[in-house]
């Protein structure tokens, strides 16, 4: 039923679908690779499947191909950056950039932006940082779905959290994580499947406790990680206010319930209090803390012994953060990356629309 | 059944313990104030009655009542503080107090201590930082009572993070949380109730949900935030390994299954591969991103509005991280700090031995 696809294949057709929608050569690339790290990396929600909602943001004038992206506010390790209300897939990376370059001269970079749009996954950036001895964090926040402990209001969104962390012979450490029991993508595949969902995932709405996950288009709600009062739900909802407040409050973006949606035809909320989404993202140079040979050893063997923890199932391994994604990509490298019949037909009607091959 | 004190009769008391032991007086100022916030906040289980526990770990030459505190590695806006087997309470200040330096003269300040020892509740050095219109951010590792997901042995403490952000005509906003479903303070008052747990917060010995919260003692575990993998228990426990590296693989602590116990009567795990417990602080000057008021102003705007989501029930108020602390604050400034009987025969005890009057 699926259709695999090679990496190169759907890079130079999204490459050249955003090259068409006018953004320069270089920022195509940029857009795409990011873009497709998430196909690669097995987060199908965030990939390629999301090309034509960014296509259909740019026809509605709230994405701009060639923005002129600025720092708008510095001190020499903090920055505030307006994404000129370009694509998140090439705002994010030039903001971790700026991060980075603080990282470098004073030890740590810390940057929030403004007036930007949905930046794909938020590993992709912060493992930027990983390949120069660094430590990488992205966040984002994105338009509201997740009601707050004791609220049937959606008022937050899915507001991940990655932190990625370099270590010596062992793969980096890479932490991804939506601040919600389910990321929304899970959900999506429910709904495709018509399949329930688990108990503390979403709320109905009038706030409770449901397995349907088409309760989402029904006034229902996304549930902060815990799920509920009485398994810590307070703790996501505390987290993906963190998010939001550093992403957008930071910089000068929209927040909780203002933040722009996705979908273009969604209307946008009323009472805007700022500019685009935000992201907030953060670099810590490993050597400004102790020497780098030194921290990766000490992560080998932190890794080592974690991999190793006693296990409940024999044949179920103790996982390190970013091994799923890891394992994941070195399958899609080589075997392609598969697409289900309805994304295929979506870049079907790309190509045309746009004039790109695709078959 | 509980007694009531005031404030300043337990700061005395406290005062006059922590001089006994051989804190210089400011520091035994300090000791006290941090500990006792948690007793004024309503976290019982970080304040007065862990005043033996600190006692016993001096007693057994584990806490340094003097410590020598100095920053062993830094960059303009980082630092390593090597925390001199001092007492947390006294160390953590210290080592925030280096991060908001550092955030006044480049933005951000960033500070990872080793050597340490238990530093009382997150949120009253998080709080250091926003008296001067600054978001602060407090983390420490503690000993190994939480299972990661997938595995039976016990590889992380409860490992807390606060993030605290000044608000304007608002109270902050202070998220204060164990990366655990439950924090332990909550699992000793079932055990001492003798009442069932919830599942989702601990595991048994062979790795199964179970509500007795005495499994704990039988090589039962704690459980992440999420409590399942269907629940997102990963994402609990990616957080929980980000604060044990940031706090003691920055810095050169113990981390994981090695970081010593609270309690001075059980033996240090093996092979240890750093010293002590370890911290790890983070300062951000407000207007290194914006003017503080123009931040200020947007947040008591995200504060009011989510004060005023749609309730699931009428007469359960949606809540601001830090209400409910600051609630019970307000209260126990004035009414006093209840203390149980098994607490109050404990301080009796700590009075005879430290000669130090209590009634």
């Amino acid at each position: 039923m699926e259709k695999k696809y090679s990496y190169g294949e759907l890079q130079k057709f999204t490459r050249a679908v955003f090259e068409k929608m006018g953004c320069p050569a270089a920022q195509a690339e940029l857009a795409t690779s990011v873009l497709l790290s998430a196909d690669l990396r097995g987060i199908d929600s965030h990939g390629i499947a999301r090309l034509s909602g960014y296509l259909r943001l740019w026809e509605a004038g709230r994405v701009i191909a060639d923005p002129k992206i600025e720092v708008v506010h510095e001190t020499p390790s903090t920055a505030v950056v307006d994404g000129g209300s370009g694509l998140g897939l090439v705002v994010a990376p030039r903001a971790m950039g700026i991060a980075i370059e603080k990282a470098k001269n004073v030890g740590s970079g810390w940057v929030s932006v403004k007036n930007s749009n949905h930046f794909g996954i938020a590993a992709c950036h912060a493992l930027m940082a990983v390949e120069q001895d660094m430590i990488g964090i992205a966040m984002t926040n994105a338009s509201a779905l997740v009601a707050p402990t004791f609220s049937v209001e959606r008022m937050l969104g899915t507001n991940p959290i990655c932190v990625a962390i370099p270590a010596g012979v062992e793969a980096p450490f890479v932490a991804d994580l939506a601040t919600t029991t389910a990321a929304n993508g899970k959900l999506e595949i429910l709904q495709r499947k018509k399949e329930r969902a688990p108990h503390g995932w979403i709320q109905d709405a009038v706030g409770h406790s449901s397995t349907d996950p088409d309760e989402l288009k029904n006034g229902g709600a996304l549930l902060p990680l815990g799920g509920d009062r009485e398994h810590g739900s307070h703790k996501g909802y505390a987290l993906g206010s963190v998010v939001d407040i550093f992403s957008a409050i930071l910089s000068g973006a929209n927040y909780g319930p203002w933040v722009p949606p996705f979908p273009a035809f969604v209307p946008m909320p009323e009472g805007m209090p700022g500019k685009g989404i935000g992201h907030f993202f953060g670099v810590m140079r490993i050597d400004a803390f102790r020497p780098a040979e030194e921290f990766k050893q000490h992560m080998d063997h932190w890794i080592q012994r974690f991999r190793s923890a006693k296990r409940v199932k024999v044949e179920q391994p103790v996982l390190i953060p970013g091994d799923p994604e890891r394992d994941m990509e070195a399958i899609r490298s080589v075997e392609g990356i598969p697409l289900l019949p309805a994304v295929v037909e979506d870049l079907w009607k790309i190509a045309e629309k746009m004039k790109v091959p695709f078959k």
